[in-house]
This record gives C-alpha cells, sequence and structure tokens, in this order.
C-alpha cells in the first residue's frame, strides 16, 4: 500500500497517473497548499523539503518526481512504463524527464516562486513576464524533437507521457499559445482520453471540491 | 568507445569522474564556453540544448547529468556505481541527484544564467545576490540528512557522490562558507583523494592550459 501526497496543479500529478497507471495498491492524500500544509511539521516529518510529491512505500519515503516515477516503473515492470531492458533506452526516458524537472518546472516556477532565487518585487514582476518566453522555448524542443510521437518515447507510453501532460497542463496559465505547439496539443488530447487519466484527474477535481 | 563532452567547472565533471570510476572506454572532449563553442551548429547537432555534458553512445547520444550518471551506473554493473538491484535503494539515488539538478544546480545557475528566466540588469544583480542564501539552504538539507555518510548513500560509494562532489566545488565562488558544512566538506576532502577524481580533474586541467 503506497501513499502519495500530493497538491492539485503540481507536478505530483504525474505520480499520481503513474501509480494509476500501474495499477499499483495507494492512496492519494491532498495538502492545502494555500494553507501551507506542506510546511507543517508533520508534513516536514515526510518530506523534510516541503513539498511534493512524496510517496510514502514500505521502504521509506520517496520524493523527486524523476525518482518516483522510474520507482513506479521498475516496481511494476508488468505494465510496461519504461523500457527497462534497455539501458540506453531507459536513459533518454530519464534525459526526458529530468529535462521536464530541471528546464521546464524551473521555468514554470519562476512565475510564483521566485523568492527562491531573488528578493526584490521587481525581479519577482520580471520573472513573472519572462515565463511565456522561458516555457515556450522549452516546449520548442519538447514539440521538434523530443516527442517521438505518437507517446513521448515512441510507440510505448511511459512515464514520461504523464510527466509531460502534468507540466504541459501548465501551458495555458503561463500564456503559451497551444496553437505553437500542435504535436504537443495532439499528445495532451490523447492523454486526456486515459482512462486512468480520467479516473486521476476526476479523483483530484472531486477532493478540491 | 565512449565521447563526452565537457566544459570546465560545468557539472559534466560527475560523469567524467563516472566513466573513469567505471573502467569506460572514453575520450573526453572540452568545449569552449568563452568562445561560445556549446551554441556553434557542430555542436549543436550533438546536443540542440547546446549543453553540456552530452555523452556520445554507440546507440546514440545522452544529455542530462542524472540519466548518464545512471546510465553508466547501469551499463558498468561491475563498477557498483548504483544499487542496481533494489528499485527503492536505486530510486533513493535518483532522487538525491534530480534534487543537485533541479535545485542545486538551478540555485547556482542564477549566479551567471539569470537572462533564462529574468530580463532586467536589476534582476541579474537580484539574483547574484541571493545565490549564497538560497546554495546554503539547498546543502543545508544535504549536509543534515541527504548526505548518509560516509558516502551519499551510504556506506556504498555510488555515482551520487561524484555529483555531490561536483556541485560542492561551486561553494566556494558562491561564498558559502564549508564550515558551516562539515559533513560535506569532509566528502569533498575524501573525494579529492580519490585516484579516479586526480586523474579526471589532472586531465581537464592540462586540456585548459
Amino acid at each position: 500500500m503506497y501513499k502519495l501526497y500530493y497538491a492539485p496543479g503540481t507536478c505530483a500529478l504525474a505520480s499520481h497517473i503513474a501509480l494509476e497507471e500501474a495499477g499499483a495498491d495507494y492512496s492519494a492524500v491532498r495538502l492545502d497548499f494555500k494553507a501551507n500544509q506542506q510546511q507543517s511539521q508533520e508534513y516536514l516529518k515526510v518530506n523534510p523539503k516541503g513539498r511534493v510529491p512524496a510517496l510514502v512505500t514500505d521502504q521509506g519515503v520517496l520524493t523527486e518526481t524523476p525518482a518516483i516515477l522510474a520507482y513506479v516503473a521498475q516496481t511494476f515492470p508488468k505494465a510496461k512504463l519504461a523500457p527497462l531492458g534497455d539501458a540506453f533506452a531507459f536513459a533518454q526516458a530519464q534525459a526526458f524527464n529530468s529535462y521536464l524537472c530541471a528546464t521546464v518546472h524551473v521555468a514554470h516556477a519562476h512565475k510564483g516562486r521566485g523568492y527562491r532565487w531573488a528578493s526584490e518585487e521587481s525581479s519577482f514582476a520580471d520573472m513573472k513576464r519572462t515565463v511565456t518566453k522561458s516555457m515556450a522555448g522549452a516546449f520548442e524542443l519538447i514539440e521538434n524533437g523530443m516527442l517521438k510521437g505518437p507517446w513521448v518515447m515512441g510507440d510505448q507510453y511511459t512515464v514520461c507521457d504523464a510527466y509531460l501532460y502534468t507540466v504541459a497542463l501548465w501551458l495555458e496559465g503561463d500564456s503559451v499559445d497551444l496553437k505553437t505547439l500542435p504535436r504537443v496539443a495532439d499528445h495532451m488530447k490523447r492523454m486526456s482520453e486515459r482512462p486512468a487519466v480520467k479516473k486521476v484527474i476526476g479523483e483530484q477535481q472531486a477532493k478540491a471540491a
């Protein structure tokens, strides 16, 4: 039995979808970011970083989306959520996830988390103004090569697809025009039609209501 | 035969050390960042991101430090550079590397690469001033828990150690006092004494001369 801590609208959605696609026995616990629950003493015992996702397993707690996604894929090999038998292909999947984590997510985070890297209000405003450009630039590489199609890694659906879908959901709020990214938009549409994705989105929305 | 593209002072050092520790047959190609070689048409064919590291393999090119490190560990299992037989322990190593990539490296990058996330000179200056605080905060978590000791993952040396050493080398330039991080400082000392690390540092310095 796994327990996933998440908050709506965050990258934790990728791990949530992966657990569902894997057929894992899990529960999803919603943290209220508006009430700053991720910084509560109780939660900091689970994840001292004060962030989501955190996946509680029988062996301990895992954090960081790329690590959780690879763990789910390796722990549920029958679900075929990563190319586990091929170190090069597995590394390509890891590289994709690392790019989403360290470049795409970081670009997006400058809209509302500028205090992590600066102190002045004028800097925060500048960062906010720059998000559309940095997100569009990052997604240009995805649109024009990294997304092999139809799925990220080609014919086989993997955890990379759950992660790409998760960060692509931020594009509209970041004022990036999806019409400039037709392959990404097509990928989002196909993702939204998957039963596991529908179920997870539905569950997150029901708990938020 | 692998080919690693690197530049001195960058995170590519981690992959360089990992290849050396693995006993891999490789060559290391130095890019001149001052001449902007990483943005040359020739190099963009290797890595469209215009960054290092890039590892050329017989199967294609790999990018992103966490992905390269896991690939080297999986491809050279005898070197025991990651806990390959235990999905949870492997995920812990991945989580550590992901934190260095997406939090520590990103914090450091705000010193000189602010243009990725903002446009104004005043923002760049603000970001530069904030680097000491953000790097110190990130390393506090490493010092007080993530670094199990004596090596990152405990008794077994892994690719995480090469990566931690690489980013810890930035602390002095980022004005973080190593005296506040005695366990990290001790780790750096032991890393610097490893034959593979000495050899790689020596090679990078010789090529830079």
